[in-house]
C-alpha cells in the first residue's frame, strides 16, 4: 500500500479542518487573536514505552494522551495534534485500522482533530511521535517554576497503578490479585488517563503545576527545582492504587509506587486562598484531587516524609529503557 | 547521562522564548493577531532515509531541512520547531555534540529555534522527528489545491542530484564523475537545500504549490490531482543538475532524475499575470527558477512529454524503504 491509500484509507477519517485532507505539505491552525498554543510533543517507540503485541488501540491511546496529559498540565485545552508512525511489516492493515479506531475514539473523547503528520517505512520497531497543540487564554499558561513557600500540594487521582501493571504484563505477576484488579492496573499501563477535564482548574488556581510521567518523587523534584523552593510531601498522604496494598507483601513496594512512572496525574502547587474553589472546580469535574504536601521556601528538591523521616530511593525517576 | 543532563549540555542551548529553558511539559507560541500558523512533521530514519554512518550535523540539517521545505512551498517563514530523539547506545556524547552543532548552524541560517521535545531510548536505530512551526498572514497558505488551468509550472534549482548522490553513496559508482562533482552529489542527499528564501514569492505569487520530495513526477501528479487539473511538463526545459549527464551512460537516467527523491526544490503554479512579479521577487532572492510546463484544464495527474511524447516510467515516486 502506498501512502497516498494509507492516507486515504486510514488516516483521512481523522483530520480536522486544519488538515486539508492530508493532502498538503502542511496542515494549519487560525488562533484566535486572545490565546497562546500551548505545544508538546512525546515519542513512544515499541520495546520501549509498549509491549510488542500491545493492542493497537491501546498504542493509540497511549500515544495521544501523554501529550494531552501535559497539555492537561499546562492548563492548555486541546486544540489538534500531528502524527508521525514508523511502519515495520507487522504494523499491517489490521494493525493499522486497529490504530486508527483508538486514535478516532480519542479524538471524540478529548475533542481533538488530527492536523497532519508523516508515515514511514521502519524495517523494525513501531515508533509514533505525536505532537500535541492546545490552547489557552494569552498569558495563563501554567508553568513548572511558580511555586512559592506556602502553597499546598495536590495530587490528582492515584498513583503507582501503572507501574504494578507493567510488573504484571512483565513476570506474570501478581496471583494474588483478583481478574478485576489485574486488568484495571494492566489498564492503567497501556491506557493513561490524562486530566483534561481539571486543566480549567489548574489554570485558574495553580502557581505551578506539572504532569506525574516519570515517578512522583522524580516530578515532584522537577517542580520544586524550577521554582527554587522545597516540596514537602507526607507519604501517608499520598493516594495509592487501591490494588497496592495487596501486591506490598509481593515484590511492589511504596518505594516503586513513589518513583515508578506513566501515572500521568497532575501535581499541582495551589495558593491557600485559592484552595476551596481548586477543590470545588475538581469536584465539578469529578476529579479526586488530594493534598499531600506543602511548598516551603529555599530548596531545589522534594523531600518525601515517612513517620517524620525523609525516605531515600535508590533512584527517584523511572527512565525508560529497553522493557 | 539522564534526560536532565542531556537537556542541559546538548538542547538547552538551542532552546528559544517558547521553550521555557526545556523545563516545562510544553512550550508556547503566542502567534500575533494577524497570522497563522502552518504546521509539518517529517519523521527520518537512519538506514531509511539517512545511512548509518552519515555525519550527524547532517543528519540533524536533513530533519530539519525537510520540514523547513514544506514550510516554503506554503509560503511560510519558519518560526520555531519541536525536536523528538530516538537514541540507540551509538547516539553518544560525541554524536550528539555534533548532532547540535549542526542543529545550532541551521537555527542561525534560518531564523527558527527550539520549542520543545522528547528524548527516548531506542535500543537500536537512531529516529528524528521534527515539527516544524511557521507563520504568514491570516489566510494566505499556498495550498496544493489552487493551481488553475493557463497556470505556468515553475520549478526552483534543479532536480536529479540527490537521488545521484545517493546511488554514489550506495554502490560507489560514478568514476566518471571529478571529485567536486561527488561531493556535491553527496551532499545534495545528505543536506536538502530548503528554499526558504522563496516562501514570501511563492506566497505573493503563486495558485499552488508544493515541495518535491518524492520525485517531480509523482509529486506533480499530487499537485494535478489536488487541483483537479493536468499538469503537462516538458522534459527538455526540466533543469537537471549538470553533473548528471557524465552518468547517464552509466546506469543513471532521465527517468531517475524525474522520479528519484530528496529534491526538496518547489513546484509552483504562477498566474500569466503574476510571472514577472515572481521571477523578480526570485530573482531578489538569488533562487534560479524555471518554467517547465503549463496547466490545463480537465485532469488529475500529470504528463512529462519529451519529443511530444508522453514519458512512460515504471513508478512515478521515490518510495523511502530501507536503503
Amino acid at each position: 500500500m502506498d501512502e497516498l491509500e494509507l492516507i486515504d484509507r486510514f488516516f483521512r477519517p481523522l483530520a480536522g479542518e486544519g488538515a486539508l485532507g492530508l493532502l498538503d505539505d502542511a496542515g494549519f491552525v487560525s488562533p484566535s487573536s486572545d490565546r497562546d498554543l500551548v505545544v508538546t510533543k512525546d515519542m513512544i517507540a515499541e520495546g520501549v514505552h509498549f509491549l510488542p503485541g500491545d493492542p493497537p488501540e491501546t498504542v493509540a491511546r497511549k500515544a495521544l494522551r501523554v501529550n494531552l496529559s501535559d497539555l492537561a498540565a499546562k492548563g492548555a485545552k486541546p486544540l489538534g495534534y500531528l502524527l508521525a508512525l514508523a511502519q515495520p511489516p507487522h504494523c499491517n492493515e489490521p494493525w493499522l485500522k486497529a490504530f486508527c479506531e483508538g486514535l478516532a475514539g480519542d479524538q471524540e473523547r478529548y475533542r481533538i482533530a488530527l492536523i497532519g503528520g508523516d508515515t514511514i517505512a521502519s524495517p523494525d520497531r513501531i515508533t509514533v511521535s505525536i505532537t500535541a497543540i492546545g490552547t489557552l487564554p494569552t498569558g495563563t499558561m501554567v508553568h513548572r517554576s511558580g511555586a512559592k513557600p506556602g502553597d499546598i500540594l495536590y495530587l490528582s487521582g492515584t498513583i503507582g497503578g501503572s507501574n504494578a501493571g507493567l510488573s504484571l504484563l512483565q513476570d506474570r505477576s501478581g496471583a494474588e490479585l483478583d481478574e478485576e484488579d489485574r486488568a484495571r492496573l494492566v489498564l492503567r499501563y497501556r491506557e493513561p488517563q490524562p486530566r483534561t477535564g481539571l486543566a480549567e482548574a489548574v489554570r485558574r488556581h495553580a502557581s505551578a503545576a506539572l504532569d506525574i510521567s516519570d515517578g512522583l518523587a522524580g516530578d515532584a523534584d522537577k517542580l520544586a527545582s524550577a521554582s527554587g523552593v522545597r516540596a514537602v510531601i507526607e507519604a501517608r498522604h499520598v493516594p495509592l492504587d487501591p490494588a497496592l496494598s495487596k501486591l506490598f507483601d509481593h515484590g511492589f513496594s511504596l518505594e516503586k509506587a513513589l518513583t515508578g512512572g506513566d501515572d500521568y496525574e497532575i501535581l499541582a502547587a495551589i495558593p491557600p486562598g485559592e484552595e476551596n474553589a481548586f477543590k470545588e472546580a475538581a469536584a465539578r469535574a469529578e476529579i479526586p484531587v488530594t493534598a499531600i504536601g506543602r511548598v516551603e521556601a529555599n530548596g531545589d528538591r522534594a523531600v518525601i516524609l515517612k513517620d517524620g523521616e525523609e525516605m531515600a530511593f535508590s533512584r527517584r525517576s523511572f527512565v525508560h529503557g529497553q522493557l
